[in-house]
C-alpha cells in the first residue's frame, strides 16, 4: 500500500518541471511559483489512496490527482487577491509579489490547466470522474462567496456556517476520494461510501483549524495563535460565541471586534477568555469527534479488506491529532 | 439553412432562464447579468453555423456553444477588471455595478460552468472537442497576458502584436467554429480548414476594431470614436505609427501619450493626423482585406456544396464591411 509520503512524492516528481520555460512567461512563473511553495499535498494524495484502496495500480488516478492539485492551487491564488493576504505557506502571495492581475489571469490559466491534466485520465472513467471534479469545482465557488457574505454578516448560524466549509472545504477532500476511487474502477457504492467519509472528515478538518488557531501549542503548530481572532474571522468558535445566550459576553465579543485599533495580545487574551467561559474548546473538541467517527464509520464499511484501509485510517486520525 | 440570427435566437433562448434562482445569489446574479447584457452572440452562433456545414441538426452544437459563450464572457468579467473598464455593452461592468472580489469569484463559476456546460455534448465528440476547448482557453489566457505586457512595453513589433491578437482573440473564434465542425462530424482535414478560416477572419476582426475606433463613422458604429487613442492602447495603427522610422512623428506620439494632462478631442485629432501621415487607414485595411481573403481561401477549399458556405461568408463578409 502506498503511504501519504509515497504519494506525495509520486506528485510531487509529477510537478517538478511542471510549466518550465513555457512562455509568456509572465503567465507561467506565478503558477510554477505558487505549485512550488509545496503544501502537504494532502488533496491529490487522498485521490491516490482513494485509488490504492481498490487496486495497486494507481497510475489511472495520476493526472486527475495532478488536476486536482492545480485546481486546489488555483483557489489559494484567487482567494489570497480576494481576501488581501499577504502570506501564505511562510512566503509572499502572487499578487503581493507580483499584482493583482497577474494573481486573476495566472490563477485562471492554473483553473483551465487543471482541465487539461484531467483530461490525461483513462478513457473509460473520464467523463464520469470529470462530471465529478467540475460538480466539486462549483461547489468550492460556492462555499468561497458564502465565506465572504458570512465576513460582513453578524447573523450566522451554526448550520450556514457547517455549511459552508462543507462546500469550501469539505467537497474538495470528499472530490478528490471519489475521484480517486472511479479512478480505481470502484462501484457507485463504494465512491459514494468515500464521498461522506471525505466529507465528514473535511469538515472535522476545518473545525480543527479552527480550533487550532486558537488552543494549539505554538511549538507543536509552528506559528504563534490568534491570528483568526485580531481578524474577526468567523471560526465555528466565534459564531458560536456570537450565538450565545448571554448578551453580556456576545456585547463584550462585537466591542473588540468593531474596533479599528487595538492591542492584538491583549484581544487574543480576552477573546480566548470568553472561548474558554462558553467552553468552546470542548465543544468543537466534541464536534471534531463527532464528524471523525461519522467519517470512519464510512470507513468502515467500504467493502474492501481492512489491512487497505489502514493508511487513509493513519493519515486522518494523524492530521485530526485523534491518534489512539 | 440557419441564419446568424437563427442561431442567435437558440443562443438567446438558451440562455433565458439560466442560473435563475440559483443560490448564492450573491454569485450567480453577476453571471446572470453579464450574460443579460447580450452582445452579438457570435461565437457560440459560429459553432452553430460550424456544425450546419456538415449536417441540418445542429442539436449535437448547441451545449458546445453555451460553453463557448459562458467562456467568453468569463474572459469579459475578468478582462474588465484587470483593465478597469467601467462600462462594457454601454452597461456598468460587473466589478463596477458590484465589487472586484465578486467580478474574480463569479468570473472564476463562469468559467467552470462553462466545462459542466462542454460536457452536456454528445459522447462521440466529447473528449476531441473538450481538447480543442481547452486549448483555446489556454490561448486566450496566454494572449491577455502579453496585452497587458504590451501596454507598458513602448517597442512591440508588428509580429508581436498579430501574434497576440491571434491568442487573445483569433483563437476563441476558430476554436469556435472548429468546436462546431467536429459537433457536425467534420474530418480533421475540414475541421483544420474551418479553424484556418476562423482565425484569419478573427485577426481581420480585431484589425478591423482597431480601425473602426479611429476612423469609423460616429452614426454608423454608434460610439464616439477615438477611445483607443485617449488610452494609449496598443492597436495596429498605433504600433505600426511607433515603428516609424520618422523619429519626428514617433517623438511626438510619445509626447502625447506621456502626457498625465490633456484635451481628449486634441489628442484625437493629432494622433489622427499622424495616422492620416503615415497613411495607416489605408495600411490597415490592406492588412483587413489580406485576412479576409486568406480566411475565405480555406472556406473556399471547404469540401462542401457551395450553397452551404453562403450562410458563413456573409455573416463575415457583413462584419468586415466587406460587402461585394
Amino acid at each position: 500500500m502506498y503511504t501519504l509520503k509515497d504519494c506525495q512524492n509520486v506528485i510531487n516528481t509529477e510537478l517538478e518541471g511542471i510549466f518550465l520555460n513555457k512562455e509568456p512567461a509572465g503567465l507561467y512563473e506565478p503558477v510554477r511559483y505558487i505549485l512550488s511553495v509545496g503544501g502537504k499535498r494532502l488533496r491529490p494524495s487522498l485521490t491516490l489512496m482513494g485509488c490504492n484502496l481498490f487496486t495497486d495500480e494507481i497510475n489511472n488516478a495520476i493526472y486527475p490527482a495532478i488536476a486536482i492539485e492545480l485546481f486546489h492551487n488555483f483557489t489559494l491564488m484567487h482567494d489570497d487577491v480576494m481576501d488581501k493576504s499577504e502570506i501564505r505557506r511562510n512566503r509572499t502571495t502572487v499578487h503581493k509579489k507580483w499584482n493583482e492581475n497577474t494573481a486573476i489571469l495566472s490563477g485562471d490559466v492554473l483553473l483551465v490547466k487543471s482541465y487539461e491534466y484531467f483530461s490525461k485520465c483513462p478513457e473509460n472513467i473520464f467523463k464520469g470522474a470529470l462530471e465529478v471534479f467540475t460538480e466539486t469545482a462549483i461547489k468550492v465557488c460556492e462555499g468561497q462567496q458564502y465565506d465572504m457574505e458570512y465576513e460582513v454578516r453578524s447573523d450566522i448560524s451554526i448550520g450556514e456556517y457547517l455549511k459552508m466549509i462543507e462546500l469550501k472545504t469539505a467537497a474538495l477532500i470528499a472530490g478528490a476520494l471519489r475521484i480517486g476511487a472511479l479512478a480505481g474502477q470502484a462501484s457507485t457504492y463504494s465512491a459514494d461510501l468515500l464521498y461522506e467519509f471525505g466529507r465528514n472528515i473535511g469538515i472535522a478538518f476545518q473545525l480543527q483549524d479552527d480550533l487550532l488557531d486558537v488552543y494549539a501549542d505554538p511549538e507543536v503548530f509552528g506559528k504563534s495563535g490568534g491570528g483568526d481572532i485580531v481578524t474577526n474571522k468567523k471560526t465555528f468558535l466565534l459564531i458560536n460565541a456570537l450565538n450565545s445566550k448571554n448578551t453580556g459576553l456576545v456585547n463584550f465579543i462585537k466591542e473588540w471586534m468593531g474596533m479599528a485599533k487595538f492591542d492584538k495580545g491583549e484581544k487574543i487574551k480576552e477573546i480566548t477568555r470568553i472561548f474558554d467561559e462558553l467552553n468552546l474548546r470542548e465543544l468543537t473538541s466534541e464536534k471534531i469527534d463527532y464528524y471523525f467517527s461519522m467519517g470512519l464509520e464510512f470507513l468502515d464499511k467500504l467493502p474492501v479488506p481492512d489491512s487497505r484501509k489502514s493508511e487513509l485510517r493513519k493519515v486522518v486520525s494523524k492530521l485530526l491529532d485523534r491518534e489512539k
